[in-house]
């Protein structure tokens, strides 16, 4: 079984409509040279992307992270994506990772310089083993993201609400947080409100509420956290969105950061401070999930 | 002449000193396939850049440059980068271009994936033609950088003094400008101080005091300002650093944006107001800069 792979796409058009897009795939091992020097995916972090979890060949949420790739795309001017064709490329990855967790990347950069057509990608390799975190939680430092509230619909050529390429302030947010003896980071609004982890969303518990920052345009809405709120919602509770409060952190009965592959773990700290942990409703959300989900 | 190629750089720790660093540089034709798909730079934008002006195959200010490409790196927490093999590797590149104006810009990505050091290039091409701007100059627009004057220094994890490869944002920026029927942007901070173009340090002119914004760890120190400081200086004019408002902008005698490959480009309009352009200052500060400088 082939784990470790891309599947390169070739540019097809968003209105030209084809049964079949596998002529349009170009498998690469993932440790060849694929990509040319002059990808401003590489020179700019200009283009956008999305990680997908598969669990046992079974890619999740296929349509939902489409769906985003294509806004995405939308805020940064970059050409609409076949989404037919992305959904195959994602198929066909899928049907090529064996049992256990993968995670599948697509990655849509605006080409290569002075070149006429974006550069699309998918890439299959295994997933991290999350078990450990899935079980003990995280403890998490909060850290200032720097803008405010109203910034990002003050200023859209920020990007606040694309999944770009650009994350360098998102991994050093991650090692800012390790240097602080954490797990993982949540980023709060210059005006002091919470925002979403690095690379996960935030989800907060108040008796049998659930909430989660508004994806007003300054964060990414969730895809796992989307599906949670359908799983917690179907199990009656009450889930809604809001403007939170730094402080409100500490207050929470609960809270998880959630994502795609890392998928549910539980906040068991927050800047040093304990947090009630909610072991059974955390395996129970793992195991939603982990079941197959479209 | 070979026009346009890289140079991969095999890794070699900052404290390993050689003579000769020929034998680790390995070049690629610009358009080949290069890196792999699992490249941090592409799937993150993690890493540092920097753009240098080759005039007549002489690579200008290549010490400011690597200084700063080893201060961006510190930013980012990346290994420590073996400047002479750097030095060596742009004479490198600089050798092999012709008349004319080029650009060598040097990446320094995180590296692959859970790969055990940096990647590292040099590429080398030719630069576009800017006489036309160089003497028409550029309308400007402002646009709001969503951050304040004080976030750099708060919040270190937001990577404002560093040169990464995440310039998605500055991307969008250039795009909003050209929307707004101007050639280039002015970002302000969110409390209404001047900042940075998207790719040049601005430069102001009051009288025979010339001004820019203090390098304080918001912005990058724009190794073309600096330089254009020591001409000006030796001509007799004062010059300075300062916490610009963005009101003062259309106050002045005189402004450009300077860069390292478009050098002096005078503003003619901010936001659509007029600005006056001193012609004969602008030929000669380009001038200068055309000339080879260390």
């Amino acid at each position: 079984m082939t784990r470790r792979f891309a599947l390169m796409l070739d540019p097809v058009a968003a209105d030209e409509q084809r049964d079949d897009y596998t002529g349009t795939f170009t498998q690469v091992d993932a440790t060849a040279p694929a990509l040319s020097v002059g990808e401003l995916s590489t020179q700019r972090g200009d283009g956008v992307f999305e990680s997908i979890g598969v669990v046992d060949g079974h890619a999740q949420e296929v349509v939902p992270h489409l769906e985003r790739l294509a806004h995405s795309a939308r805020l940064c001017d970059l050409p609409e994506p076949n989404l037919e064709q992305w959904r195959q490329a994602v198929q066909r990855a899928a049907a090529q990772l064996g049992a256990g967790e993968s995670v599948i990347k697509l990655i849509l950069s605006r080409g290569v310089e002075h070149g006429p057509t974006p550069t699309a990608w998918v890439t299959a390799a295994p997933a991290a083993d999350f078990s450990a975190v899935r079980r003990d939680g995280v403890k998490v430092v909060t850290l200032d993201r720097g803008y405010d509230l109203g910034a990002a619909e003050r200023a859209p050529w920020l990007l606040l609400g694309a999944k770009t390429l650009s994350y360098a302030v998102n991994m050093a947010a991650l090692r800012e947080a390790k240097r602080r003896g954490a797990d993982d980071a949540v980023f709060l609004s210059s005006d002091g409100f919470v925002l979403e982890a690095p690379t996960a969303s935030l989800l907060l518990r108040f008796g049998d509420r659930f909430t989660t920052p508004a994806p007003n345009g300054g964060i990414l809405h969730g895809t796992t956290q989307l599906s949670v709120y359908d799983h917690l919602s179907a199990r009656g509770f009450e889930v809604g969105y809001d403007r939170i409060p730094a402080g409100d952190l500490t207050r929470a009965d609960a809270a998880w950061l959630v994502s795609s592959v890392r998928l549910a773990a539980a906040i068991t700290a927050v800047d040093g401070v304990p947090l009630p942990v909610d072991a059974a409703l955390t395996d129970e959300l793992n195991a939603y999930l982990l079941s197959p989900r479209d």
